[in-house]
């Protein structure tokens, strides 16, 4: 009775916030070209053109999404300028939006099977504004992508190779004996702090005699451990836990492990683990 | 042309507030099971890990939504320790979440047909994290259930008796003589401060002669009230009115009523009536 | 396969903020009455009881929706008063609220085709309350009209004159000689000041010799312009640009216009342009 090309997915990722009518007026356009659509919010509380945050976000996100999901993204601060605008087709999924890193970690982990760049205007809305390129051009894309899927990516505009799309750092970090020297890569509306460090790569995390964090600027160390918050009963220290985006990661419980630690986006930690 | 197996709603309510890519996510996983879903954000601002806050807003909503509405639920400060994960099916809804109290109005108002622990791992996702039931087990269980109805709740795990359910005491106030002795049951975003009193016990409000509401820690008393918030022009002082969630409330025109009095959530209100 | 009567547009405008659950329990209400229903929010952040903000509001937003949607629309400091509730169908949309203003640009730009007081019972909750007519008459209502369509205008009530309904000036403002005598129309929450100049009256704004934006009050004057926001690196100045929304606009990058400028909602704003 389903079939894949009825209640296709539109997922908005932006850092609009929710204040405007601009996210509304989105799924207006959208849901004139794709009235069957299912539209959801995967969050719009990206921090201000923070493009590395909204690339680690969608990152840690898009496997939840069912496949032939088209992902519209709208962390932007060229709007108007001459970065590109470009629809990706990877793994199972669709992306469309600026070619300025966003889709870092689509292209660290998925095969990339066509990119284009958004030239064709039959496509747009007939009115292209010169700052919001969400409704005017990557809606419309969006939707025409989820009602017709992979068979319009070439008609989108011009092909591009997906090598040359423009990647931030996503690199796992390395083992130098027992350290990993990480970073965090995320801090989220909690204050936790998201590390570098993918839980497949400690996956005795919590089996192993001690596991010591150490943030070198802020001279802090942590070396406890929790497997839930609801674990142990004292607030305020530091603890070291596996986070749900399946990422190593450091909170406190009741409070901000962001201003406890005094630590931030982008700031060196060091792992050290003894194993016996 | 629609019969009840199309469009199911699924009615979302949790403490994570929207800044997050939580949500969306759980709606990725819902769709991805559904794909023909209605997916209703019920509110995701319940206080954090305010269980009886959520009870509350819950109770107050339910009778809204149609007929085989699943509402997920997730506040749920004790996730990953040892508090049970059930599904509930009562009056004609159906309820997922932590078994913690958070059903007790429904548990209260309607016949509860069946209750489940979900101990089926069947139908969550395959990999379930220490901290993000709301994605990894209650979405995917709400999605089967919105699809599959009440024939599944068997499969879903180990049956329970609904009457050993978590309740919290959602009893609602008595009279004495011409006193109802109440708490305060809920403060909402205004401000305003809602009593454990329904309307239905007192549906002659606005006929009786004189309504006394006192607020005996903070020595306060209101005797004014008000059918509308647009029912009379004087900013600033308490009034009593019969709020939209079927329960007596005091408010403040253009105001906080919580900040004006300093009255909060649990504290005692005291009715007193002169019928002449 | 997808015909005009399928998966219809309501589309929520209020300014409830999102923490209740108050809007979740509308769509509840429109779900139980319209299964099928593309429910989307256009902004539940219209300033509090701000009616000439919903209203301009809406106004930038109704054209990008599809033809038969209905905007159900609550910013309603009268609720409960004697202030009329009404559906219109204008243009090719339906239009459902109180008869305040708030549908004050869609009578000035759009022929009315029929207007309605939503005085037949049949079409609210059995139950209606003093104070959430956005529950009680206007989700059921305009869950009827997205399922029905204009068939049913008729038996929502007493029909009125469209040219009766309640307007605020919404008139463009007028040359004279080089200069344009406006005002400021909307602040949105990022603080950029929208004038009530739209760009189809200065459509060559940036090929003009020189724009000037005159504050009389506030004795500030603008008379940078950039197409846009990523255009020139300077931080903190106000520029004149043109507004996604279609009126001329000023913004300060990365700050706040409203804030730098001491301008406010209402304020005059005087354009004198040099052609040559």
């Amino acid at each position: 009775m389903v079939n894949a090309s009825t209640y296709p997915v539109v997922a908005l990722m932006t850092d609009f916030g929710t204040g405007e009518a601009d996210i509304g007026v989105m799924k207006g356009v959208i849901a004139g070209i794709t009235p069957d659509v299912q539209i959801v919010d995967l969050t719009h509380d990206i921090p201000p053109q923070r493009v590395a945050s909204g690339a680690w976000v969608l990152g840690a996100s898009y496997r939840y999404f069912p496949a032939n999901t088209v992902f519209v993204c709208v962390v932007d601060p060229g709007v108007g300028s001459s970065r590109g605008a470009i629809a990706l087709y990877a793994g199972e999924w669709f992306f469309v939006g600026p070619d300025n890193g966003l889709f870092s970690y689509i292209l660290a982990e998925q095969q990339a099977h066509a990119a284009v760049l958004l030239s064709n205007p039959a496509y747009h809305l007939r009115h292209v504004s010169a700052t919001f390129h969400g409704r005017d051009i990557f809606s419309p894309v969006g939707a025409h992508l989820a009602r017709e899927g992979s068979a319009i990516m070439g008609d989108l505009g011009t092909a591009i190779d997906p090598t040359n799309l423009k990647r931030l750092a996503t690199g796992q970090p390395a083992w130098h004996d027992s350290t990993i020297d990480a970073h965090i890569i995320h801090v989220d509306n909690f204050g936790n702090l998201i590390t570098s460090i993918p839980l497949t790569m400690l996956p005795d995390l919590f089996d192993l005699p001690q596991v010591r964090a150490s943030f070198p600027v802020q001279a802090k160390t942590i070396d406890e451990r929790r497997r839930f918050f609801a674990d142990g009963a004292e607030d305020g220290r530091p603890f070291i836990y596996g986070d749900s985006s399946g990422y190593i990661a450091i909170a406190v419980r009741n409070g901000n492990a962001a201003q406890t630690v005094g630590a931030a986006y982008g700031d060196a930690i060091t792992f050290v683990i003894s194993s016996k």
